[in-house]
């Protein structure tokens, strides 16, 4: 298929780490892959590395839309590195490539992008920290945030 | 003073607000303004206009980063228009050009705002909707605001 | 092989064109499909349609770089739409993501790119219009072209 | 009178420049100022810190639109420096927030706002290396270039 064509879903989350959240967005990543949807994430470390390798490893596609000017900076699960330069703005550019945001756990900058996606009328999914925030949707599991995302986009 | 070396504060909050907000965002513009800080916001209507008509009245500056290509768009109450054609991206440049940022209620464009200005170090406080937060400074009133964001910038 | 891996070249040109400029830009793709270069350009009409044309017809892969937030604003034969909502400002996207700069006739936002190619250190070659500009590289065909940016680029 | 409904004019040209370059900026400055224009540049050296000198010697107003994001980076006499953190993507603002550009000399950086303003439909007048360039409208001084923008926009 033309993959033009694919749905995208966003997936937003912390630069680093535990273990259980990097295993969680892997099956995130693979369960969005078996979607036929692409991700779109940040490009660099922690939740956009695994959820990347995650979708890799299930033969999906991968975006990473990196803050600076090297497209080596992508971690080695993206697809398609976007370098952009902008800083924190490409959390914006994030946020816009998706039909939807997914975010697991994740800091400040993954709450900046929560932010963008509600503003610009973008559907939220969040397992752990930020779930209780107003207007987004709740998930325990990579299983229930993807069969959520996938009727809010329209896709089930 | 040269105007270059005034401290400067952004103010972030809803596009559109209730009498009583625009009265407390006025209220706020004034005491910025009395510290001699410019005031940084988006330059449109709401929180953003009554936080530059108090500082205006106060005898103080306001700078305003629009979203769009006109600067006509601004409120009558900004000093220092700047136009950007970034859309929501604008949003970063916002919180970039204040040493801290104080939020009046406000919606997902306040809440994106606070979290790039959490995730790029700038102290946050919060009269309102968003003062819960992790993170964020929660304050009862302007005057509360101002003093805490004074103490915050090493200013008082 | 990993698409990331692949070599990317920024074609640029104006969003409209005639025939014979259209025809050359379809043959420019092809050739850079040929090598195994990613097409990036910034996804609307003339000569990069006609480009992305050539590419895809070859193969190839096309990446286009959107001044908007509609995927669907980009012409068929990109592969990967990325949306901005920078306005022109994606025009400095478009040269950052590739390795050098191929203009094809195009006129004032061509230039820009231009600018910014050589600005940042990107070889620029051009076909017609901007050839004679300092610091930009000219060749009368897409061969000359591909073969020079091949030199330029280490991919000879 | 309200600065924000003064005219604005951005001033582009190179980061470095020789002691003649720097002498016509300065007077270039001064003669905007004495108009009663704002200069809006880029905010750092060569010919945007002698534009700046020149206009704020005569009483002028300066917006320096910064790449980077500490706001100390700006030549002494910015007025208001706006930082972006946009590394050249911040040429496109420089640009937006005049009525008119005149490029003083300059370089690559130079080309591509005068590749934007070019574009999106703002007056262009050069003094020295540009003024060949076609759409662009070439001065031999400062006050021809002054005079002649004035014109342009509609104030004389």
């Amino acid at each position: 298929m033309d993959t033009a064509l694919q749905r995208r879903v966003s997936v937003i989350g912390a630069g680093t780490c535990d273990a259980a959240t990097s295993a969680l967005a892997r099956r995130l990543g693979a369960l969005l892959a078996g979607r036929g949807w692409t991700v779109v994430c940040g490009g660099l470390g922690g939740v956009m590395t695994a959820v990347c390798q995650g979708a890799r490893e299930a033969g999906g596609r991968t975006i990473g839309i990196l803050p600076g000017d090297d497209p080596a900076a992508a971690n080695p699960y993206v697809d398609v590195p976007i370098v952009t330069g902008l800083g924190i703005a490409r959390n914006v550019l994030v946020v816009k490539n998706g039909e939807a945001a997914i975010a697991v756990s994740g800091g400040a900058g993954t709450l900046s992008e929560i932010g963008v996606a509600l503003k610009i009328g973008r559907p939220v999914v969040a397992i752990g920290h930020y779930a209780d925030l107003s207007g987004v949707r709740p998930a325990d599991t990579p299983e229930e945030a993807v069969a959520l995302t996938a009727s809010l986009i329209g896709a089930d």
